[in-house]
């Protein structure tokens, strides 16, 4: 099957890394001279295209998105990837890709089977952040995070349950964060292999924050502290 | 028009306030003893009162929602209120509910005109929050700034344009932050209305974040500094 984007952004984004194979679009003002091959099309046609998305008269048929391989996001020091215990939404999933390009984290690491994955909701939440973050796909979370150990990473785990406050640790370590899923957090063998369990001071009566949300206050706050 | 939630987290916190009117359930296991009115129905039904939203085999049939007054939110020290500049995605006005909710702020605003509202997509968002956090609608959001400084708030707008980082100034006084669009950002009378105008740090190539990964990071960076 093939992969499409819409929505302008992501539009453009494909368009500016060389990843349209042929776009259709309402108007082709914007991209008559950029050497690609497309179509000016009606609005029902991109409706169905993007299947009733918002495309703002803009879809493409794209290369397969490019997931990368866990060893290229290893560094050798303060490095920060961020691992997703079982997410269930591709928005979140989405938004966690763009806060993580934002923040200058190395990569974003979610199971193959039994959650999310990379598709165009999430190119399109992402805002384009897809093109430039590393995203890999793996078999098993806990075996990524042993051998990620072996190579100096230390585990964080965000959990209500968290004995130490988020700002409490040192981050001046190689890092692998850990976000939960949305329901029911970290699976527990996850949970076994973390060095530390971390949870965000909650003042109120509800007692967790949307997924994404604490992930943009966790990787924002690492990346406050190495500074 | 009927106001409803849907979903087991918003009909539950709806039941906890009192605030059901009539509920429709796929199993009245959990609401027997609950001294509401009820019908057991089926999926159907409820998909259609719920517009085919996630039910969860929940519907309710609400009071409406009840609105706060600004004048309700101020404190005389260490207030902080977030106030909503046009902002346009309802997922975004609830997960920013939610959060602040959480954080223990004491209130959110946003203009009646031109941006979302509170209804029930903004409810099943913020997971019950709503039931908690005092919301605002107001018609004119500088004027609103011009009543909070005469109560010694000060005004504190996030944009890339900033000039200080968002964790560079000193957040010991009441404070209004203000949140701007998903597009545009703040507009230009709101800005002008700032003490200060702070920005995240963006080290990737996307130039910024979701509006409510974005409102998290500011609001838990304020209570960690106060704290």
């Amino acid at each position: 099957m093939s992969n499409y984007v819409y929505g302008r952004n992501s539009f453009f984004e494909a368009l500016k890394n060389d990843r349209i194979i042929f776009a259709y679009v309402l108007n082709d003002k914007d991209i008559r001279d950029k050497g690609i091959r497309y179509k000016v099309t009606d609005r029902k046609t991109l409706d169905r295209l993007s299947g009733n998305g918002n495309h703002q008269g803009y879809v493409a048929e794209i290369k397969e998105y490019k997931l990368s391989e866990v060893k290229d996001m290893i560094r050798e020091k303060n490095g920060l990837i961020v691992m997703l215990d079982g997410l269930e939404d591709v928005h979140n999933l989405g938004a966690i890709i763009r806060t993580a390009e934002c923040a200058g984290v190395d990569g974003v690491i979610y199971k193959s089977h039994n959650s999310v994955k990379v598709n165009d909701t999430v190119a399109k939440v992402a805002c384009g952040a897809l093109e430039y973050m590393k995203v890999a796909e793996v078999t098993n979370l806990v075996n990524t995070l042993k051998e990620l150990k072996k190579h100096g990473y230390w585990v964080v785990g965000s959990d209500g349950s968290g004995e130490q406050l988020y700002d409490q640790i040192s981050y001046d370590m190689n890092t692998v964060l850990i976000i939960g899923s949305e329901g029911k957090g970290m699976s527990r063998l996850v949970k076994e292999e973390c060095d530390y369990i971390v949870k965000l001071p909650m003042a109120g009566k509800v007692t967790s924050l949307n997924a994404s949300v604490a992930a943009g206050i966790l990787i924002y706050n690492i990346v406050r502290m190495r500074d």
